[in-house]
This record gives C-alpha cells, sequence and structure tokens, in this order.
C-alpha cells in the first residue's frame, strides 16, 4: 500500500520547504521592517466565527467537525481576518491605536483542488488597525508591493487592482438593480472573471438580476470617490502609483469588507489573484471590541508561487538550502574514533557542521562527498591526529594546512 | 458576546510569539548547524495513518473529521513520526543514507487540556534515518541537549532518561509476564509516573497482570544491552554523558517503538516529559518504503516554556520584539506630506521604520514615543525640509545632526 498526503495538501522536502521560505522570508522582512508586529492564532476556531461573518463563501469552503464525545463545533481556519478581529476585540479599549499586526497562517478550504487553489496553504497577512484614512490603504498596499518587488517582480509582471465598494454599489443601483440585491450582485460580479459570459448572464437570470445592471462594468468608467482621489496621492507619495490601476470589475468574495477593495494579479490575467484585501471597519467591534477602522489584504504562497516560477525568479528550492562550514572525514585509524568529539567541537562554536557516515577510508571519495554538500572546508582526520593535528582542506580553493586543536576554529571562521 | 480561542488553543500575541520564535530559533538553528535538513507535512492526513501504527493511546486522543459530503476521514496531526515515516516511504530507493531531517510542525490532541498538554502545540522533530548504531541513537539526543544549552539549561537543570524497550520486556517476562500481555504492561509502565501506587496496582489487576512483574521497576536494576554499552560510549564521545542516566522505567507510550527509548525531564522531576523519542525500525516500511533503521524525537514547545520560565530563562517575549532603526515624526508643515515619502526612503534601504500617526506637532510628546519604540534614531521633518534637509536624533547618546537627504542612509546605518 502507498501511503499519500491528502488530496490537496502537500509534503515538503527539504527543497520544497527551502522554496517556501524564500517568500516568507520576503513576506517577514517587509513587514517587520514596516513596523508591522506578527501574531499567530490557533489552527481551528469555534465554526461560528466562520458562519457569522464571512459570507456563504466562505462557508461552504470549511472543514468542520467535533471532539469525539463533545458538543462544540470547530473549523479549520479557512482565512485570518475573523481571528484577527476576535483578537482585537479581546484587547477592548487597550488596543493599541494604530495596531499593525501581520502573520503566516496555514489556512484551509475544502473545495475541489485546481491550479493556484488547494485544500492548504500558506497566506501572509497584513493589517491595519485605527486608522480611518486611505493613507492606511496605501500603506498596506506599499507593503505588499515591496515583499513582491524583492523577490524580483516589477510593475510589468504584476498589478494592483483597486476598486471601492461604495462606487460598485452606486454603478450596479444606478443600473437598475434592487437595494435588497446587492451581496447577490456582489458576489456575482466578484466570479465574474472566473466564467464564460454565457454563464455568468444565466447565473444572473437564475439570481432574478437582470444582466443589464452589470453592463457599466464592460467600459472604463469615469466614476470616482473622495476616498479614491486621496488614496492615488497617497500611492504616488509611498512611490507606487506605477503598480495601482483603479478597476470596478474588483469586489471581493467576502461579505465584511467596506469601502476600498483591491486585488493583486499577474499582469497578464493568467493566474487566479495573488492577493486580496481591503477595508472592514465594522468587524472588530461585530465580534464584541470597540468600534474600529480596518484595512488589510492575504496574500496565499500557492499562485505566488506560480508566478515566480514562471518568470524564473523561483528554481526548485536545491540552491536554497543551508551549506555546511566543515564537512568532517575520517582517513582511518584514530580518525573514526575522532568524528563525533571533532564534529561537536566545531558545533561549539556555531558553526554547521556535517560528517561523513561512510565506512570507506578512500579519501578522495570522501572529499567528494565533502564537495557535493557544497561546504566550504573539509576537515581530514587521520594520522596527524596522533600529533594533535587536523588537515583542513578549503574546498573551492583545494588549498589544505595541517592545524593544531587550539587554532581550528579560527581559521574556519576566518 | 465575547469571543474566545477553543480550549486548549492560544492566542499569540506579538510578545507572545516572540517567545515561542526565540525556542524556535534555538531549535532550528541546532538542527540546521549538525546537519539535519527542514521538512514540513500536511496539517491533516489520512485518519488511518494513525490508526495502523501509533496504538491506542494516540488514537483516542483524534479530532477527526470528513468533508462535508465527502467520505474520506481525515485526522489533525497528533505527532510527526506516521508523516515522516509516509515520507521517506515515498521516496523508495532514493532516500540517502543518512537522511537527516527535521521540523517545527503543530500538532493536535483532542484531551482534556491540563498543565502542560494543550489541544495545540507546536513539535520540535529530528529525525535520523538509516543508521542502525547507538551512534545515531546519541546524535539525536546531543542535537537536543545542543537546542537546550543554547537556551540556557544545563545538566542540573534537565536530564535525559534513557531505556530500551528489549531490556524492560526481558525485566516484565523475568518477573512472570506473559508475552502476550507485553504491550498492555508498557503501555501501563508509561503511565506509572502519573498516577497514585494504590491506582497503578489497581489498573494492573483490572488488565491481569500482577502487580509483582513490575517490582524489578522499583530499584535500581544492573540489566544491561550491548545497545546501553556502546551508547554510553558515544554520550561521552560527545561530550553529553554528565545529562543522560538510564532508568529502566521509561518505555514510552507509542506501539512503534523498538530499542533504545528515552526522555528530557526536569531534574527535579516538576513537569511532564520535556521531550520523548526512540528508535522506530520498523516504520518506514510498514509504511511502503525501503526497510530502514530510524531513531528520532520530539520536543513540545509548552512542557519547556514552563520549565524555562520557572527558571527564569524565558520572560513575556516583550524584550526579544524586534525594534525600529528608525523613527520618523513631523515637525508640521511641509513635514506631513512629507512622512509617507521618507519612510519609503528608509524601506528601500531595508531600514526597519516606524512613524508617528499622531496628529500633534508637540516634538518633545513625538520623540517621547519614539523612544518608547526602542528605535535607535528619530527623524524629524520640519522646516528644514524646504532646505532639503533632515534632523535626525540619535535616541540614546541625544546627540542630533543636520543632514542632506544623500548624507541620511549612510548615517543611519553606520
Amino acid at each position: 500500500m502507498a501511503w499519500q498526503s491528502p488530496k490537496g495538501t502537500r509534503d515538503f522536502f527539504p527543497a520544497d520547504l527551502a522554496a517556501l521560505q524564500h517568500i516568507e522570508k520576503a513576506w517577514r522582512t517587509a513587514s517587520i521592517n514596516a513596523g508591522f508586529d506578527e501574531i499567530e492564532g490557533p489552527m481551528f476556531e469555534h465554526l461560528d466565527l466562520y458562519t457569522v461573518k464571512s459570507g456563504e463563501g466562505i462557508v461552504n469552503e470549511l472543514f468542520s467537525f467535533r471532539r469525539s464525545g463533545g458538543d462544540t463545533d470547530y473549523a479549520l481556519r479557512p482565512e485570518f481576518t475573523p481571528t484577527l478581529a476576535r483578537m482585537a476585540a479581546a484587547k477592548g479599549r487597550s488596543l493599541s491605536i494604530p495596531t499593525k499586526w501581520f502573520g503566516i497562517p496555514n489556512h484551509f478550504r475544502a473545495e475541489r483542488p485546481q491550479r493556484g487553489r488547494l485544500r492548504e496553504f500558506k497566506q501572509w497577512n497584513v493589517d491595519m488597525l485605527g486608522i480611518d484614512s486611505p493613507s492606511a490603504d496605501a500603506e498596506v498596499i506599499a507593503t505588499a508591493i515591496r515583499a513582491l518587488a524583492s523577490l524580483g517582480l516589477t510593475p510589468d509582471d504584476v498589478v494592483v487592482r483597486i476598486s471601492h465598494r461604495d462606487v460598485v454599489a452606486k454603478m450596479l443601483l444606478d443600473g437598475g438593480l434592487k437595494e435588497d440585491q446587492l451581496q447577490t450582485a456582489l458576489g456575482l460580479l466578484d466570479k465574474r472573471e472566473k466564467m464564460s459570459r454565457d454563464i455568468f448572464v444565466e447565473k444572473a437570470k437564475e439570481a432574478n438580476i437582470d444582466p443589464v445592471v452589470f453592463s457599466s462594468f464592460d467600459s472604463e468608467t469615469n466614476t470616482s470617490h473622495q476616498d479614491l482621489e486621496t488614496l492615488q496621492a497617497e500611492l504616488s507619495a509611498w512611490g507606487i502609483a506605477q503598480w495601482c490601476k483603479f478597476d470596478f470589475s474588483i469586489v471581493r468574495g467576502l461579505a465584511y469588507y467596506t469601502g476600498v477593495v483591491f486585488e493583486i494579479h499577474e499582469s497578464g490575467g493568467n493566474e487566479r489573484a495573488i492577493a486580496g484585501g481591503g477595508r472592514y471597519d465594522g468587524l472588530v467591534e461585530m465580534f464584541g471590541g470597540p468600534s474600529i477602522p480596518a484595512v488589510g489584504f492575504g496574500m496565499g504562497d500557492v499562485v505566488l508561487s506560480l508566478v515566480l516560477r514562471d518568470k524564473g525568479l523561483l528554481g526548485d528550492g536545491n540552491d536554497l538550502l543551508p551549506s555546511p562550514d566543515v564537512f568532517v572525514i575520517s582517513a582511518g585509524g584514530e580518525g573514526d574514533a575522532a568524528i563525533a568529539e571533532t564534529v561537536s567541537l566545531l558545533l561549539d562554536s556555531n558553526l554547521h557542521a556535517r560528517r561523513s557516515y561512510k565506512a570507506t577510508k578512500n579519501v578522495g571519495k570522501l572529499l567528494t562527498e565533502a564537495a557535493k554538500s557544497k561546504a566550504k572546508y573539509a576537515i581530514i582526520l587521520g594520522e596527524e591526529l596522533s600529533r594533535g593535528e587536523y588537515v583542513v582542506k578549503n574546498l573551492e580553493t583545494k588549498d589544505q594546512v595541517t592545524l593544531l586543536r587550539a587554532e581550528l576554529i579560527e581559521h574556519l571562521k576566518s
């Protein structure tokens, strides 16, 4: 029987994990440098946390469960915003203004796996609470852009498509939509790019919405909003205006968004969204906290990895694995017994030390193994040990020296 | 309504996460320096992966679930060894000998939360596959010790209690235990320290085992084993003999262990085990891989944090938060409009830059905020901007200089 990882999940062997950690490092550095503090929450939450506020789009995709014999419903977290809002609410009036938090949690969606969409993924979440101004929207977008730029992407590769829930709502209502159909129409609009025009028209009719209400989204529109004019100026101040454009076909699927919403896409439109976010001014209060404005985004690892690989910016991870400072081999005799003690000495000095476990005493073969490990130096333990001496070979220059034990660490660290 | 994290799980606010990451860094550094490669697997696995091989102790503690409408049973991972064995098996004959892997996954147990035992926790796993010798057992134990030592613990604080399944089995069988009661007796012995003598005797009788078979575990025993004699020499070679003692009351609860088993405890016996591990030579083959010897351990964050805090080696995390290089404030006038652009300039140079969001122009108050952020420097944006100049204050020495834009970054990085 061949055992496999569950459908839509991944095994990360060392090179796979190194590639993921390369992305995580870019996310973490961009966040910390920009003054965001890292947080984490539970991998699962009370099911209610999602059924109450996120809207049906998320609820249908939950993995939910109970403890055997228990009566409390839990769900693996499908997104981070409800956890963050709950944590902010728990702080109550002691919450700093602003609060700038980020996290890199795992998330889970019980949907059919497809390109760019898995059942388990990592997502970078960046949120800023307490600032009711487009300057905060611009700051979180700038943080996203900075991470993408550090990974090698340019304004030619990706675009931030920015919209505003109020503008979209006005366009729909001006087109003849009834007020009570707004949430349904927003949900349809969010999925419009993922289906053919015929299917979209059919879905609209099924929902009792005249497809003509969406016609203003087919052409460039001059509709604007005070928030967006201010945001435009802020994006310029942050030096990222060339990465952004206004695009009112963006609405975001989640029910809790208010005001500005945005998505980051590969410029050619070749993949699902790299990131999505917006303002959610009411959410912290809904979870029992103070009334506080908020804006944030989530960026998953799956689509981003596809985009980076497609552009030649992410390899298979093998070149990202840590390489040893020293590789220890034995030429036989006293060497064998000295390996563990020598490796210990190196580790005590915070060096990255590997060793051969092969039985062979063929120094040529062992040096080949040392070179394959990409170590900078090899230590050859041989008959010189009887004189208290260690043979050290620089694997790059091929220079070889014989050193006393007391000289060893300084030589290897220089 | 007050929303809370599920029972037995934790919210990690920034300082909480900084404390956890301090431990994770010690684990990761000890692993990488010792030549282990990091891996990760799915947060949940097929339920069968655990029901087949881990024994009842684990199976009773699983959070299991299905996808709505699906027919596949999954379980949140309660431990990492089955995932690791499955991943090793998937590599088949291409698996390197030895394979040295580590990971820092989350794990989940659906049991009653108690001191040292939560429903979600982080666990450091270190495993070495392919070396059928006590030298590998000693190497993984030495890696555990190195991480604990780097966190400030000494041989006075913790002890590695080492045992051997064969020795324990022989002691039980010599005491009169029937062969077919061995697994049950091992399970009882594993839990013996956690209950009173009376309850232990009662549990033994319930399982139809004469309590007298356990009497040899009450006194120091001279029973030994070739593996343990070799292991003793290897522990000395690794320089960690003073951290270790043989103790045949250690058996480990999991069914898959063979040979050497060990636990790391706080020396005073004040907490649950800090870590536990041992040899599991048959497991990779059981999951469809090659027949390969293996040894490893798991160390959770919960008990370790309790021990470190108790010994004054881990604070509340506030002193571990990253501190900014620069804090930007505006003294009014042109300053306000220049904040975003100035922060951008600093971030472009990979500096950690924060800013005030306060409306006040009281520079004294703003400098107090800058000092509270623990930034090294403050940049005061004021009327000097009209001459293209920036006021930079060293918040430690209180020295203040006025610099041109082109001089700014070099000064801040020096």
